[in-house]
């Protein structure tokens, strides 16, 4: 079925600022799931679609508690020769936002871009332990790095992750955010730090693609408000925000199999959960 | 050294209320510990000296990352034949915090009381297991229980935190309370649940008798406060804000080893950290 980073951010961001995906399929790629992004908006110039190879493939088993989950198998087919190039179109939009991938790629597309005023990304644990001069080398140049606490861990080499948080924000990127699955999110800047719950759901139907509709959410909420760095800086509120429309983001993705949440969610429903968050977590 | 419940309870319930504990312990008690507990006002007479009987002894150790240990040695000495009295001058208090013990025991301490408004209490996988019927007719008249997730799911027999909270809430008690060790605590009536995070510690030198600090603020905040269960139904932010007291005194807890912590602490550090836990959630 349909998935995949740029899918979940895509579905995730464009209920709050307009997005253009950029990346690979084959020509297995589905006619209705192209059409699933454009009907809402969604800008697939970019997609690159290539003629006789297969889309990537991954699937995987969870655990009965959901909490961890074993891949039984990941195809890279036309991922493993993607170099991305940006449509003219793409290269002067003012949010970046970067998918897992090798971090020489991340660099290379961030190249491509005119004035971008505020670049995050993503990564994982074989770029920080078969990359690391590489990936160091990429988020210096980053406003904020989107990790999980096990990547928090291994890229600081510290366990503690207040500690682990300093270590990476002294890399580089000035806003580190660490997703801690059904525990919720912590924001760090050099000044504060900030924690959202994990939505309690009733029903956990299906948690893959949740940390990549949290980064939808967050960047989508930051570009939708047009707050720079600097401005983050100033007024924390915003970021804060973010976390919180990324959570919900989050928390939606998980109710439904794959992208199906995305087919019916509605920005109503958004407002209502956000405002739920408000009123489980304010004394 | 100094350890137990009753007196992780007494030292962090004391900044916010009165305290007399009921506990027992053998011969070998130290002058310096029981110096401890009086020198913070708390009142000891409850406390029965078994001649010629050895105090309750725990050792244990931890996982490096401090989130699993492993119990060396229990020798429940004294504690095997407690049969808990409560002096003259304990029964008519308002507000009873039952430690765990067996549920037929902690049914006859409330047997003992008068008038009392407010009870609450702990328990553990142990009485969930060998001793269900006996544990449902003593939580049964509860205000509130105060157990750790993997407890929650044992007594429900559901993995998902919400419906397992129900699912106890069912049981009786109007009030649960849901530690989930470093990832904070929730809190459920029938009617809102409120989830607090947990304090991220730069060092985390000695998890134990944490949840039991959580337990003595949660409790000494509400009897600090006056409040009874039908005030906190209809005015939730008491219960919401001695939640967070909760997480206060189990954080410092943690900062040193064994009660090391209580020797020192003052109010203002604990309103100082109260207040750090409402700018690290507000959005």
């Amino acid at each position: 079925m349909l998935g995949g980073a740029a899918t979940y951010i895509s579905l995730a961001a464009h209920f709050f600022t307009p997005v253009k995906i950029v990346a690979v399929v084959g020509d297995d790629f589905a006619q209705e799931d192209m059409d699933l992004l454009t009907s809402r908006g969604i800008d697939v110039q970019g997609i690159e679609r290539v003629a006789g190879g297969k889309t990537f493939f991954w699937a995987g088993v969870y655990s009965q508690d959901m909490n961890d989950r074993t891949t039984l198998r990941t195809d890279l087919n036309v991922f493993a020769d993607f170099n991305p190039k940006l449509p003219e179109s793409y290269r002067s939009a003012p949010y970046l936002l970067l998918g897992n991938i090798q971090p020489a790629l991340q660099r290379s597309v961030k190249g491509q871009m005119n004035g971008v005023k505020f670049t995050g990304g993503d990564t994982m644990n074989y770029w920080i332990k078969d990359f690391r001069d590489e990936l160091l080398e990429t988020i210096r140049q980053w406003d904020f790095l989107l990790i999980n606490d096990s990547e928090a861990r291994q890229l600081s080499g510290d366990h503690n992750l207040r500690r682990a948080a300093a270590k990476v924000l002294a890399m580089g990127p000035k806003i580190l955010v660490i997703k801690r699955g059904e525990h919720g999110a912590v924001l760090f800047t050099r000044d504060f730090h900030f924690m959202a719950p994990g939505y309690l759901l009733e029903d956990v139907f299906d948690p893959t693609g949740a940390g990549d509709c949290f980064a939808g959410g967050f960047m989508g909420y930051l570009a939708g408000r047009g707050i720079r760095p600097m401005d983050a800086q100033f007024d924390p509120i915003e970021l804060r925000k973010a976390v919180i429309y990324g959570s919900v983001m989050g928390s939606f993705c998980c109710e439904k199999f794959g992208v199906d949440r995305f087919r019916t969610l509605t920005r109503e429903e958004i407002e209502d959960r956000y405002q739920e968050f408000k009123a489980c977590t304010e004394f």
